[in-house]
């Protein structure tokens, strides 16, 4: 990690400048300083953002790799893509004016210019802005996609979620639980177990922490599930993934939202394949940008369970772009608790993050 | 295997009297002689049948197993399951007479008592017996709900198909050509392939058994399907699946119809999961007697096929009960060619396997 500074006439980004081989380490990533664009010099349409927050989702380990994905990768030596929230500090785009809080694709840098049309102007009256980034971002919209689209959730039946605490999980348990579903939730410790049953009001956690083979994790699993695995949402694959196929019902649904433990290519094989057949059952990869036509009836239902108090969430903010690359590091290896973001300006109000002093 | 002998009085059945562990072995049946049925002591709406041919399936290997599946375990100490294609001895069920042709499932017995809604009769004017097993039957009408309605296979699409010249993939294969599709089988042996190419018309297919190792395959696969796979139709499971995953496309389909290469316990487990979710695959596990409803029309556009001559298919008729489970032992490790039957009665008119001499 090179050292840099931000100047009045510069501002600092983050670019990737080699590809992992196998687990993300600091030395992929590099911090540049560049020339800090005017507000005068923009083109019709154009809008300056200064970025406060970066959103980090286990996608992004995809991007950094070569393989052929559901994206594109990361270009080497161009700023890591990624999705933040900011607010605007000079506009040529009349849907914009200076001040206005917007989420985007910046991506890892202090600030960044872009048309207009690519940003969404968001309401921080009532709403944290960082919540745009997580229960009402992408995590929420993906969370509400496979509870409700792909696995139809019904009264009574068992789902089950891995990374139950974390940003895409927790919604996923509330909202299932709001539709009467028995929630067990998959976590990596005693800590994240409690706060799933405890706060997100899930009926069981599995602490995967507690089995030291695929074999107990597998019991453990069944003791927790003796009725079976109706609906499942899964974040996390390799040998949680195998679990929960050994507990399948027949005509199981199955959301397979991600694979994050073999994104650093340590996953382990599928033994319980098998089970796919034997019980019959439906799975269905999906990205949720891909399914842009639901997104505003998504919004605006988990808008309204937020407002009245029927979704809780968790973030784990990191402070200063710099730290972007560790953060991302503890993320792919579950050490955040819920939604991972990266704060990039001090100048917060504390308790009111939607007031950033500009 | 007891010897046993039929006579007048007597029939021949073969029981279950052990479950497999991993491999079948001969030693998991037994031959057993039993006393009869006489055609005069039949309840109302019962008929007498005399089984002409057994239909060996790899779905018997699940259920010779206690492992909760699709199917009930068979029972031990009882008559083997399976359907079987016969003629009316003798009758007190009104919709059928003496001579009369039926499918039905009385399993591995020279004869069989059920009641006349359990069997279906069938026409062998210009169709073979055998093809109701076959083509007609069980394995048509799988591959007819794969091909339309999991997969709905589109001119253009590349569709794979394991097991190719097996009961199932060589209709799966002949459906998807009739549907524009560019169809790519999998099958072991040059033999097997060069029919699966030259008599099924498929546009090329692979032979596993030129892969020494799943790494070794998969680059069999990537060689002979540089557009990768929209759709697949999966028989096989174990490293052959895997290679398919490797090789899927984006939002490709899965229709998972069996894992045959897993019934005796070896299967590789899968390394390429992850394209599930990368794909955005959808999969479909599925047995086609859960979906009775779409068999009329099946059974219609196979038989008009089939009377046009657009369906082709291949048979190994083994001779004689007592030789059922060496049948089945081979078609578990792929030594059939095509339909696996047993024939129980020597008296057939050759060439005209609807003729029998009852």
């Amino acid at each position: 990690m090179t050292s840099a500074q931000s100047s009045a006439e510069t501002y600092q980004r983050i670019v990737l400048v080699s590809r992992p081989k196998g687990v993300v380490v600091p030395g992929n990533f590099e911090l540049s300083t560049v020339p800090r664009p005017a507000g005068t010099s923009l083109a019709t349409n154009e809008v300056l953002v200064k970025n406060i927050f970066l959103s980090l989702d286990p996608y992004m380990r995809g991007r950094m790799s070569l393989a052929r994905s559901y994206a594109l990768p990361q270009p080497l030596n161009q700023t890591m893509l990624g999705t933040t929230a900011g607010v605007v500090v000079a506009s040529k785009y009349a849907g914009l004016k200076e001040g206005d809080y917007v989420t985007g694709q910046l991506g890892w840098a202090e600030m960044g210019v872009t048309t207009g049309d690519k940003l969404q102007p968001v309401d921080t009256q009532k709403i944290p802005l960082t919540a745009y980034l997580g229960v009402l971002g992408m995590p929420g919209v993906t969370a509400w996609y496979g509870v409700n689209i792909l696995l139809n959730a019904q009264p009574g039946q068992t789902l089950v979620v891995s990374a139950a605490s974390g940003a895409v999980g927790g919604v996923v348990g509330q909202l299932a639980k709001l539709k009467g579903c028995r929630v067990v939730g998959i976590a990596g410790g005693q800590q994240k177990c409690d706060y799933v049953r405890d706060q997100l009001g899930f009926d069981a956690c599995i602490d995967y922490k507690q089995a030291r083979s695929g074999q107990e994790l597998q019991a453990l699993f069944s003791a927790v599930l003796p009725e079976g695995i109706d609906l499942l949402f899964e974040n996390v694959g390799s040998s949680i993934f195998d679990a929960s196929l050994f507990n399948l019902n027949p005509h199981a649904k199955i959301a397979l939202c991600g694979m994050v433990a073999g994104y650093n290519g340590i996953a382990e094989p599928l033994k319980n394949a098998s089970k796919l057949l034997t019980m019959r059952a439906t799975l269905q990869g999906f990205i949720v940008t891909e399914h842009m036509e639901i997104w505003p009836q998504a919004i605006n239902e988990l808008t309204g369970l937020l407002l009245n108090n029927k979704l809780q969430y968790r973030e784990t903010i990191t402070e200063g772009l710099a730290q972007a690359p560790q953060a991302l590091i503890g993320l792919l290896s579950g050490q955040n608790f819920g939604k991972q973001l990266v704060q990039l300006t001090s100048n917060v109000v504390p308790g009111e993050l939607c007031k950033i002093l500009t």
